[in-house]
């Protein structure tokens, strides 16, 4: 069995992954606000590699089923119908609604890790549900790739300690003595050990909490801090984040 | 004060750092080889992108003062006199002589560094050393880059774990409350807590040591592994890796 976490998509190349399970995760924001929108009633997110991208995508789909979605540093791209946080999220404004969407770190980790089979998304607002989704895969693949947005191309504490805590509850105790795990996958455990289970310690200490509070986003904070909110697990297929087991 | 640690050169541009003090980590084995070829009397090092560069590089030098030295998934490059282990770092080898050096991550992490003032050179092998001439920077600035070459563009343990044991050493205990840390930072630090002083722990539980390992380099991790070996402290100016207080 082998857990490897990367804590960017940098050098994650899709051979590496093609056909094999990964677990997205971009706690602030992305993949927090993703769940939230299909939790909310959304039909389907589509990542878009940059706002460019995402007027193209867009342009593709019926006018009224479509909202653009997506943040440049932090704040909503202009001409968006919504920015980047699980607030905006509401059952009014997705309900029925297919979002395209840009942002800097998430969607270009969703985009990386598209090649894998399944590709779950995960938060803390859905942390069980994803870690049960995950874990089936990782049993049936006998593998699992961890796949952190972190942060302009570099390491965010918030994910690498999301991978800590995926990686603990999806392998079980009596593995944990044959797991092969990367570099990565070991320093990601240690941040498990010095924050425990307070997504909120954890959070706090990251330099994106400390971005998102300056711009007015302390709310978005404490939403993403909250585990379990919400029980659905959205996967990524042919560039659609839907929810599967709604059928 | 600011303490930034990155755990590969990725996303770091050089007005992040130009004339600014860095500190360059790539414990197995670049940084610890350049240490051994200093301390031993070879008179600079010159890191080069790549075997084609630094063919390049060595043609405008006297050919009998210059050895080529790198290695391509660890082994030595085919026609260069030397590898990347420090145990070829002879004074009867290396005496006297410039070494041009291609590596896969550690001479593109010097590369990337080289727009700081002081960019300097640690080991475990000179750790001390390394550690009081990066304080003085430190001290100077205000602030200090660590600057891991991670491998393929990717974490790694070991240098992960050095850059956490150069910021303990580097910040003295009165300054710790008011430091600003990166997150990357905080994740070393943790790595310190895990495997405390025992440079041998950390580096076993790496994927390089594994690696290296397997290919017959068992002596060059043991090696890398031991404190305090030298007292040299290499500098990086002008594309070259000299020891500077040698005048």
């Amino acid at each position: 069995m082998k857990l490897s976490v990367h804590f960017t998509p940098v050098g994650l190349s899709s051979n590496m992954i093609a056909g094999r399970p990964v677990l997205v995760v971009d706690i602030l924001r992305a993949s927090t606000t993703i769940v939230a929108a299909l939790a909310n009633g959304g039909r389907a997110v589509l990542p878009a590699a940059s706002a460019e991208d995402a007027l193209k995508l867009a342009q593709n789909l019926e006018r009224d089923d479509v909202l653009l979605a997506g943040e440049r540093r932090l704040e909503k791209i202009p001409g968006f119908a919504l920015g980047n946080s699980p607030l905006e999220m509401t059952p009014e404004t997705v309900g029925g609604k297919t979002l395209v969407m840009a942002t800097t770190n998430g969607t270009p980790a969703l985009l990386a890790a598209e090649a894998g089979r399944p590709v779950i998304i995960g938060a803390a607002v859905n942390f069980t549900a994803a870690a049960e989704a995950a874990a089936r895969a990782f049993e049936e693949a006998g593998e699992l790739t961890i796949l952190c947005a972190g942060r302009e191309k570099q390491f965010a504490l918030e994910d690498a300690y999301a991978a800590g805590r995926f990686a603990q509850a999806i392998v079980p105790g009596k593995l944990r003595r044959r797991l092969e795990m990367n570099d990565a996958a070991i320093a990601a455990r240690e941040l498990v050990r010095r924050y425990g289970t307070k997504w909120t310690s954890a959070l706090n200490a990251s330099a994106a909490a400390r971005d998102l509070k300056a711009l007015g986003f302390r709310a978005d904070l404490k939403f993403a801090a909250e585990p379990d909110r919400y029980e659905v697990v959205p996967i990524l297929n042919d560039r659609r984040v839907t929810l599967p087991e709604r059928g």
